[in-house]
Formats: C-alpha cells, sequence, structure tokens
C-alpha cells in the first residue's frame, strides 16, 4: 500500500488553480497571451463606459520593454489600457483586480464578462512572466486612486504594494490599467488589428485608439454617439431555475408565503400564474418560503421546468445591436458599395433554459464581397465582442456549414459572401473561460439558423439577377462590338455615308432585357429590405437532437 | 453616477463559480451531463487502481429511479460506479469529493484526471439537479469507511450527514461512489457505451462491467493482467518553469547555494550543467536561494527556456500504451483479420514548455475497415482517455485533415482508414475543462503527424497491392469463365475426348501476376512491420507557426 501514502492530497487557491491551467482561461502560448489580455480589459472598460451611458473613448498602447531573447522570440511589452468609464470604489480596486473570483460580473445581465476572470488572469500571467506589479488608476468622480498591486496566487488575496490618493480637479472618471507582460506580438498582430477593428464594427459609439509597438496608430473613430439601453439586472425566469439556486432564495426570502415568493422572486410571475403554478407544482401557496421540504424544493424545480404559462424571459435587459446600427457597421467596416447585397435582421427575444437571448444577423454579397475573398466569410459576436478563434468548433460554424442548405439561395460553394452573426444574452452559452465559440445550445442554433434564413431570403434575387446582368452585360459587349462593323457594311452596300444611330439600338436592347428580368422577378427592385413570410421549403423550422448536435464532429 | 452605486460587487467560492458555469466542465445539458459524470468518477477509479498496479476490476451501474416526466424528457438516475483501487484515506474523504480545489491531482505526474474537478462537478451537478447526497465507501485496507455528504456551494465545504465505520474482515480495497443525478441517458446512451468501449480498447487490462438503465449488461473483459508501470510523480524541468513557481520554490528550498539549488529542484541538471546554467543565466552559484532578487528570478527563467543544454525532460514518469499492447486492442475492438493492415508506432519522448509526452499512432486499413465506412475514422486518446466529442477542435483532427498529405499513401478522399492516437504526458494540454481535444501545442502537433507518417509508411504499398489483387481476381474471374469454354471448342475441333487441365493454367497465371507484383514493390510480403528512413518528401518536418495555427479555422 505504499503507493497510498504516496498520493499526496492539497488544497489549491482559485488563482493557484487558474494560475496551473491558464491556457483553459486562452493563455495558451505567449501571442495568445498578449491577444487575451488586451482584449479583456478593453472588453471590462466598454462594460464600464456602457453602464454608465457614456459613449466609450478608449486608448489602447502595447509597448516594447525588452526582447527576451532567445530562440522562442518573446518580449516583455507594457500594456496600458484607459478608459473614460464609471471608474471602480477606491475600496474594490484590490480585490477586483487581484483576487480570482470577485468582482462584479456575478449577476444575470447582459456584460461582455461572463466570468470576471479575464482581467486577473491577465494581471496573473504578467505577473508570472515579468514578476512586475500591476498598476490601477481609476476614480469614481472623487479623488483618483493609484495602487500598486501584487497578487499572492497562493492565498488568492492582493498585496497592495503603494496606494496614493490624487485630487481630481477636472473630475475625471474612469479607469487605467498598466502592467507589464511576456508575449509575442508580430505573430498575433493581425489577428490584434482585426480584433478592434471587429470591435468597432459592433460597437460604432464607441471612439478606439490602438497603438501598437511599432508606435503605428490605429484610429477607429465612432459612427454615432447614440447609446445602446443601458443593460439591467433581472430577476430569474423561474424556467431556468436550479435547485441550488432556489434552495438559496427561499433562505433569504423575506416573502410571507409561496405564492407572494413567486411573483416578488421572478419575472413573468403574476398573481394569476404564481397560483396555478403552485396547483401545477402541488404546493400549498400558503406555504412559508423557509418551510418548504427538499422534495418540494425539487419538485418545484422539475415543474418550472414543465410549466408553459410563465410569460417568456423578460428581453428588456438585453441590448441588441439594432438591424439599422448592425448595418452601419458593416458598411462602414466593409466599404460597401451601392451594388452591394445587405439584408440585416434581428430576431424577436427567445430563451434557453430561462435566459433570454436575441439573435441578430446579416447576409453580405456582391462585388466588395468579392473582394474579400470565396466562399462564407463568417464574422462572430456575441455581446457586441468579436470571436476571432476556433471558429470550427462554434455553433455559429455549425449552422452556416450544415444546417442551412445554401442551394435554395442560389448560393454555390465559392459564392462569396459575409454572413454576421451576433448573440447577445445575459448568459452567452460559452464552452470555454478563454469566451472563443458557443456551446451548441437547441434553441441558440435553432435562432441562429432561422436568423441567417431570414437574412437570406433576398439574396436568391439579388444574385440571380447579379448572374443574368453578368450575362447582359456580356451581349452587350458583343452587340457592341460587331454592330459598327454591320453598320458600316450596311452603309456601303447601300451606298448611304451617314452611319445608322447604334447607340439608340444598343440602349433599346438594354432596356428590353432589364424589362424581361423584372417580370421574372416581380419587383426584385426594393434589393432586399422587405420582409415575405417564408417560403413552404423553410417552415417546418430545424429540429435539432441533442445525439445529432454531440454526433455532428464525429465520423 | 447611480450607475455605480447599482454596481455589486461580490466574492463567490470556487464551487459557487464552477456551480455558475458547469458548462465549461462539460455539464452544458441533461445527456452531456450523465456521459461526463459517469466518465470523470470511471476515470479516477482507474487512477486510484493504477497507482498501486492492481489490474483495475470496474463495475459501473445506471440505474433510473423516476422519470421527471415533462416535455425535456429527462429522468433521474442513480449512479454507482465501484473500483478495487487504492481506496480514500478516511479523512480525506470529505473534502476529497465535495470541496473543488483539493485533492491529489495537483502533482507532476500522469493522471487521467488533470484539473481534479470532475469528481466533484458531477457530485455538484446531481446535488443541484436532485438535492440528494452522495454516498461514498472506501477503504485502503483497513475499516471501511461511509460518509454521506451535501457541498455547501457557497461555502465550498463538504456537509457530512452521517459517516458510518464498518469493520472489514475480506480486507477489501477500493472505493464506491453513489449519488443521484438528473440527465437523459437515451440520448446519449451510443457515446456511453462506445465510450466504454474505447476505454476498454486503451486500458486492455482492466475489466469493466457496465449495467445500463434497461439492466442490459456490458462486459469488458480484460485481455491481459500486465499492468503498465507506475506514473512516477517528478521534479520540474528548468526548460518549463516560470516565475511564480520558482519564486515558490526558492521560499522553501533547503539548498544552501544556487548549484546546489539547481540540482536538487530540477531533472536533468547535474554539476556541469548547473554550473554552464548559471553562468549562462548570470547568477553567482554561490548566491543563496532566498536571496535572489526578483530582477534575477526573471533573469533565470529567461536564460532556462533559451538556454539548450539541460537533459530532455524524463519521461520515467511517462506510460504509454506501448504498440504491441495497441495493436492488441485495436485488434481486439475493431475485430481485425489477416486480411487488415494494421501498423502502430511510438515516438521517441518529446517536450513541450517543458513537459515530457509521447505520442503512439495506429493506421488500420482493410476489409474490416471498409465495414466501418468512407474515409478517415479518428480514435483520440489521452492519458489512456477516450475523447469523443469535439473532434473538429482536436489538434489530431488537425494533423488528419491539414497537415497530412495522403496522397503520398496512396490514400484517397474515400479510402476507409482508422487512424488512432495516443498522447500521454505529465500535463496534457487540454483546452477546456470539459478534457475533450487538445489545443495545438507546436510540439505536440509536430510529433503527432510524425507519428501517423511513421504508421502510414507502408500503407501505400498495402493499398496498391490490394488494389491490384482486386484486378487479378477480377481477371482470373474472365479468364476461369471463358477458357472452359475455350478449351471444350478446341477438344472438338482437335475431335479429342480429354479436356485439357485448365486449373494448372489458371494456376500459372495467378503465380505471374503475383511474381510481376513482387518485383514492382519489393519485400511488400513484409506488410508493414519494417522500419524504413523516412522517404525524402516527407523530411523536413512540419514547420508550424502560431498565427497560422490559430489562423487554420477561420477564413
Amino acid at each position: 500500500m505504499t503507493q497510498t501514502q504516496e498520493t499526496e492530497y492539497q488544497a489549491v487557491s482559485p488563482s493557484d488553480f487558474f494560475y496551473r491551467n491558464r491556457e483553459i482561461a486562452g493563455f495558451s502560448n505567449p501571442s495568445r497571451a498578449i491577444y487575451v489580455g488586451v482584449r479583456e480589459i478593453l472588453e471590462n472598460s466598454l462594460d464600464a463606459c456602457e453602464s454608465a451611458q457614456i459613449p466609450p473613448e478608449i486608448y489602447v498602447r502595447i509597448t516594447e520593454l525588452s526582447s527576451s531573447g532567445g530562440e522562442n522570440g518573446t518580449a516583455v511589452y507594457l500594456l496600458r489600457i484607459q478608459d473614460n468609464g464609471t471608474g471602480v470604489p477606491a475600496e474594490e480596486i484590490p480585490a477586483c483586480f487581484a483576487q480570482v473570483f470577485y468582482g462584479s460580473k456575478y449577476t444575470l445581465k447582459q456584460n461582455r464578462g461572463t466570468f470576471g476572470m479575464g482581467g486577473k488572469m491577465t494581471i496573473l500571467y504578467g505577473q508570472i512572466t515579468t514578476h512586475k506589479p500591476v498598476i490601477v488608476t481609476s476614480s469614481t468622480g472623487d479623488e483618483i486612486h493609484e495602487y500598486e498591486m501584487m497578487m499572492d496566487i497562493q492565498k488568492n488575496q492582493p498585496q497592495v504594494l503603494r496606494h496614493t490618493t490624487l485630487a481630481n480637479e477636472k473630475g475625471w472618471c474612469g479607469t487605467i490599467v498598466e502592467l507589464q507582460i511576456e508575449g509575442d506580438y508580430p505573430r498575433i498582430m493581425s489577428r490584434m488589428i482585426e480584433y478592434i477593428r471587429q470591435t468597432a464594427m459592433v460597437n460604432p459609439y464607441a471612439d478606439i485608439t490602438f497603438i501598437d509597438p511599432k508606435n503605428r496608430l490605429y484610429r477607429f473613430e465612432r459612427g454615432t454617439t447614440q447609446m445602446p439601453p443601458v443593460p439591467l439586472r433581472v430577476k430569474p425566469h423561474p424556467h431556468g431555475i436550479d435547485v441550488e439556486t432556489l434552495r438559496r432564495m427561499l433562505l433569504i426570502t423575506k416573502s410571507r408565503d409561496m405564492k407572494n415568493f413567486m411573483m416578488d422572486q421572478f419575472q413573468g410571475v403574476g398573481p394569476k400564474t404564481a397560483e396555478k403554478f403552485l396547483a401545477f407544482a402541488e404546493i400549498k401557496r400558503e406555504t412559508k418560503p423557509p418551510n418548504l421540504s427538499s422534495d418540494e424544493i425539487v419538485k418545484l424545480v422539475r415543474a418550472a421546468k414543465d410549466f408553459q404559462e410563465f410569460y417568456r424571459p423578460d428581453p428588456s435587459c438585453l441590448s441588441p445591436i439594432g438591424p439599422d446600427l448592425l448595418e452601419t457597421g458593416i458598411r462602414k467596416e466593409l466599404g460597401l458599395t451601392e451594388d452591394d447585397f445587405i439584408k440585416t435582421v434581428q430576431r424577436p427575444p427567445a430563451t434557453y433554459s430561462g435566459y433570454p437571448f436575441i439573435v441578430e444577423a446579416a447576409v453580405v454579397a456582391g462585388p466588395t464581397v468579392r473582394k474579400i475573398g470565396q466562399g462564407i466569410t463568417l464574422y462572430r459576436f456575441a455581446n457586441r465582442i468579436p470571436l476571432l478563434f476556433d471558429e470550427s468548433s462554434c455553433v455559429t460554424y455549425k449552422v452556416i456549414s450544415k444546417d442551412i442548405n445554401w442551394r435554395t439561395y442560389n448560393v454555390q460553394q465559392e459564392t462569396p459572401l459575409v454572413v454576421a452573426i451576433h448573440l447577445c444574452s445575459t448568459k452567452i452559452p460559452y464552452k470555454s473561460v478563454g469566451k472563443e465559440f458557443l456551446a451548441d445550445q437547441v434553441e441558440v442554433e435553432k435562432e441562429i439558423t432561422n436568423a441567417i434564413r431570414e437574412a437570406a431570403r433576398d439574396l436568391r434575387i439579388f444574385i440571380s439577377r447579379s448572374v443574368k446582368m453578368e450575362k447582359q452585360k456580356h451581349r452587350l459587349n458583343i452587340f457592341s462590338k460587331y454592330l459598327p462593323v454591320i453598320a458600316e457594311f450596311a452603309m456601303r452596300l447601300g451606298e448611304k455615308t451617314d452611319m445608322p444611330n447604334i447607340k439608340k439600338l444598343l440602349n433599346e436592347i438594354l432596356v428590353v432585357n432589364l424589362q424581361e428580368e423584372e417580370e421574372e422577378n416581380g419587383n426584385g427592385e426594393e434589393n432586399g429590405n422587405r420582409v415575405l413570410p417564408p417560403p413552404e421549403e423553410e417552415t417546418p423550422e430545424v429540429e435539432l437532437e441533442e445525439e445529432k448536435i454531440d454526433g455532428k464532429e464525429d465520423k
């Protein structure tokens, strides 16, 4: 039994755990590390601005301090990220930035931040690669507080090395994070810029300045100051409740009986619904919440999943981009022209296990897209975050490659196409802490599929139209090439001296062609801004089975 | 600034964090939940047996207790998993099973368990879906201890409801875990059985009995009692060290100076290497470890990454399956025959960021494989765990679909082929806590590619050989069809009465054909058990760039 003695049992702190397994938070190598680092802090900055309806002004600077030399070609960089957001209350700063599992993201609310991990992991990674402290400067409007800190990883505690309080005459509000990190910027450069570009695409009200290690300045100016509504915190929806959450709520609630408990603590439950539901769940409405037995708790949770008469989860807490802003953003960043096809749609709110979500989609085609390349280019966004890595494991990829039958839309394998998806929700179903791809929740997959179908509906017309136009051009070229010759020949033959007017003739041909087309396509002119009822072959909607979903990848 | 007030800061416990984000541990839906649950506990059982060199006898039973009814079609199941491993010391049981971030997996050692999370997450998920306690019965050889426990998720503490000590006349050693969990077994059934089948494939010394909810018994008997060597804990390799680890080691070491510190605390460092290295790192060998300045710490870590004269990381701590056992397992589970091609290879130990690893691969082709289906079927194993989900995000998938040029081996798109990969390491580069796919560490990707190339080397001969055989069969059929007719005709013509001996003729044809072939293929007879030096076109080996790796998935 010597082996048993050998076995060594120990507890590790949360930061220690993520320190040992940093790759699961996205820090899998030096180039990913600096990418994720910038990304996480930038996203916190955007959250901090939006929560106060302040049009974000973000300043990101990466400075190379020293090449670590050596074969692995990494270097030490100084990251500086500044925002004009709400700022963090002085007393919260140390824990917020240097204690894993502490923060403001643990609420039911649309946030870019989901795990409340990114900022800390960046600081942690910076510390374990450079052993330098992080400097956080922040103000909520009163004095400016500057903290110099290290993390005690084993204890998961902030170590404050210096705390300075500065006067704040100008009433500055915001946060500045400065840290050193070892990374490999050259390898990730193109992705980093693409990431910021796409961020600008879906945050058109944000001003973003980026200065890279070669001192190149990238400026992304806001296209509008119109802000999306502040995402609100919401009560949970009964459909998504689990035993643990319910147990906790029952212990702290002030509601005097179960009927009031259901009404006070959940969204979408009025007095009638409360009574109906409790009857359905076979629980006395007079029961005092703390007196619910564990069997009753389980019964209630089960019933809540099956009861069909709750209102849908409240989408008021969501802030989608909106079809117009999405179109603006895409037109701006892709530089679309009149000749391009773009259709943006927003689906009605839906829900998966009690979390409300909205899917928005855009489909773009035409000459400009042709320049981007053949086949489908996919842009993925979740709560306004661009997702750039692990595309093939993302449910959106599955939808465009497997669920959608592109032939329906005259789209061939090589047809150049841009598809953009934005999912917003109080809980994005990320498959990993790295926040790069979405798990295939059945309801989400369904909505994404339908969004693309809706956006692609008029694509068929546009494509056949442009194909026809190509043909016509070709035909016209031939005419305009030979008509003059024929005309001249005819002129000589008839011993005339004045050429017949060919232009007129050519124009007539053009007109005729276009008319033909109109008759075929009906008012195809509107170029895809109508909403038609779905064609027959599309409904019934995608039915998706778990097994199939899991099964997909393997042979 | 109302928003600032609104912002709510709070700390959550580790279990609370994973409770809120259970999908990142693989518990993304009811069918995945029961799959992951069984898997995690089964893997802990296998670890517990191997660490004591006990041929595992594992008993898994899933009993349906009650259908929760309702539309979502889930049910409550009782999981019971029993092993004959080392058992867990009584005093460790509560924390080991009901406290996140506590356990025996936090050491540098080849383990199936990596994060020390799976068991707890299963118990946690069971609790939040059924609110029932877990029952753990275990003995290290003395008394048998039975614990009935719940998790206090908010405090991340075990709550012991009952602790009974029983006599242990038979000196039983092992662990039994019993818990209730809500899940959807029917949807995951095929995967569950496939998982256990593949587990048997790479653990041929294990006896596994599985009884499913329909009371069907699946028996996987061991093919051998020969056990792999016990994986040992090892000292870290300097190449993989980071500032934090080094700092911790410097604080607790008893070594009197840096030279001894390097020799005592790291593997692969003798007195000469220690001196050479410290000179290279510009650190005085007499310096007392605790007196190293943080700049020196950083300098030492950088130097350790670049210094080329350390011994390779020590692979003695790894326990690969071995080409023969791997072949046995695959032959057994796929039911291969004489006519099939199988080649298994084991690569020499390699290392990524200081962790030793070994890649083993098998390539299988032939009639039996044809039954499995067209194209490549990929089996993925990591430290003897079969990986069944998210194949397309796994580096192994990337290798077979992008890095290997199959034409080199006469393999066409539709050629039926089985490729099996086993990676064993003290640290498997999992991309998520769900342990389903491997991150693309450059060195690992390189080794996998070379392993497959080595295994596939004689495939070309086998395939062209079988293609030719097909042709020959066809030719022979024609001969044997017409020769008799011709013979009889000739007989009549010559007014003879005795038929010429056609068999002889046919055999001759056959012989000739085979000879032809020999001449072309050299001693192709050996049917793929030789090791040739790599053909020219294969070396230089795959060069892989970070950008390319990340870039792969997206357009």
